[in-house]
């Protein structure tokens, strides 16, 4: 008798929900049975059709606006939920899924560690999954991996930490439009500080997760909330990106800074700035994780692993170890390490 | 009421465990309750006397050398085996524990991955550690970490994998004779093809066991065994270590190759030239990673993990890990992934 297939539904089909469709479409022993979004000029459409790619002898998709007709229980194993960044945003639709017996994967950055900032919803999610005999994880390529979980995992050839510095320099050229809006590029400095001060540009969403999820694991108490700024990263140069426009004396990015405190004392540091053409001012991308401590450690990858593909990938290798979790809410330094899926996806299954 | 610390005996207690017993002492909440060495100079000593650190008000704790007067059921929590490399020789002493209904950490190379060249015995572990309620983990800095867990890890960030590239460039320096004899260092060239030949020249024990984590946990079906290859490093210059001196024209160490093969091609190499003071030669030492794929990954680690704190920090911070475990025999991409432990160790223990 065949096995059946592991069974995926996409909320949310943007850049994010579409490129995990078409790397799912890649893989062996999973197939993706619903996609929800609400974009007019993609409900009623074919999956494949608004994906541009052949459906062969599978099965029609029919992306529809209604998750009460598409995500019922029983009909999928997991949902992988890319509509929102905060935790207050995903929570209802998180909690559709979860009260019908489904696991979820969201993208949404507070997500990767609800409690850093929204404490209550975290309980209540990790009450309702539990209730339901599932599992909810948030990740993604930062946080999720790069500034939080390798941090993590490196730490674990210390055998004592002093402090922790991770940088991600990277490049926002390949973003959509959504990015650059609310990453200010184009924008002049005046517009700039405007937009940071009445909160319409957001910068990073990640670095409260980051922290806490590092100071949690290696057990370190944080002193208070975490110190959080972002600085105009002004361009000397014209800079051009498929959807963005700078000119010299214009906004190419933001440069974001994260701090962390125990006992009085700047312990994590992140640093991150993201700009659109970033070679332009000869600013080599990249990965680093500076830590002091018994031993030294000093990481870098270069160029910098990319967001959107780094996000895609994350959420879709998670799905086994997801299905195989306890049920509740779990972050990634709950479970094994995220891997890629190179095989047959019903092989990594374990109930 | 206080709780009970984390129990924890060495057995083996030489670099590797006496160096987990001097980072243990300055943990919170675990405490060392028992050391089994068969060196008459260390039998019936204090573990104090034999670190040269003071003892203060702990319970004193003398070296022992017959493991059935120490090591009982209910008497620890875990036991950290640091006596051999290879499955074989570890084996008897593992079930010994196991069958005591006590937990294992092994820093035995080929324990890392254990099925990949001892299939019976680890299933045969499996079995009693499940029968006794327990867990047995075999990790280290390599196998353990560089060349394996921290590969798998970095291709949670992919779509695609097409080839894995792993590179430890590290300095013997710091090591004792022990390992200066295993890998030949100061010999003639003539003397090290000898050694070669008859097998007294082990290298670096652990390619079978990453290559096999690597491509299980990615899901590629390796070919057959792998290939592994151990080339002389001839010193050009007169080289000096505390436990070994070269001189020019002669063996400072040795360059391992591993390749495994998927569907005829070599999709996996590991690079490890292993020599005392490599600087004299202008080489810098690192640990590298080079993912070909979706996207294509480098990471690079300057100066490379140092193997001695890296093997008994990996060992002592996954204490938690293991006691919280699933009965059975894990391996490092079964479980959550490695931290340093800067709290309170009872704080992370689950049951």
């Amino acid at each position: 008798m065949e096995r059946e297939n592991v069974k995926v539904m996409l909320w949310g089909f943007g850049a994010m929900g579409s490129g995990m469709a078409n790397m799912l479409l890649k893989k062996k022993g999973v197939e993706i049975v619903g996609v929800c979004d609400m974009h007019p000029e993609k409900v009623n459409k074919s999956m494949y059709e608004v994906l541009g790619i052949e459906r062969g002898n599978r099965k029609d998709v029919i992306i529809g606006d209604r998750p009460e007709e598409i995500i019922k229980e029983g009909a999928t194993n997991i949902v992988l939920l890319a509509t929102d960044s905060f935790v207050k945003g995903a929570f209802e639709k998180i909690k559709f899924c979860l009260e019908r017996k489904i696991n979820v994967i969201t993208t949404a950055e507070q997500m990767a560690y609800p409690k850093a900032q929204e404490k209550e919803l975290a309980c209540e999610l990790d009450r309702i999954a539990r209730e339901n005999g599932v599992t909810v994880l948030g990740t993604g390529i930062n946080p999720g991996l790069i500034m939080d979980l390798l941090v993590v995992c490196l730490t674990g050839a210390c055998e004592n930490v002093e402090e922790i510095e991770a940088e991600r320099v990277n490049s926002l050229s390949p973003f959509g439009p959504a990015v650059m809006e609310e990453q200010g590029v184009g924008l002049t400095v005046e517009e700039f500080e405007k937009g940071t001060k009445d909160g319409t540009i957001a910068g990073h969403v990640g670095f409260h997760e980051s922290i806490g999820m590092i100071t949690d694991a290696i057990g370190w108490k944080l002193d208070e909330q975490i110190t959080q700024s972002q600085e105009p990263i002004v361009s000397t140069v014209y800079r051009k990106a498929p959807f963005a426009e700078v000119e010299a004396g214009n906004i190419a990015g933001v440069n974001m800074l994260g701090l962390g405190k125990v006992d009085g004392k700047v312990k994590v540091k992140m640093i991150h700035p993201q700009q659109v053409e970033p070679e332009l001012e000869g600013v080599d991308t990249g990965d680093y994780i500076r830590i002091k401590g018994t031993p030294n450690i000093s990481m870098a990858i270069n160029p910098e692993i990319p967001g959107g593909i780094g996000t895609i990938a994350m959420c879709v290798n998670m799905i086994p170890h997801v299905i195989n979790a306890r049920p509740g809410l779990r972050t990634m330094i709950d479970l094994p390490v995220p891997r890629a899926i190179m095989g047959d996806m019903r092989d990594l299954i374990q109930k």
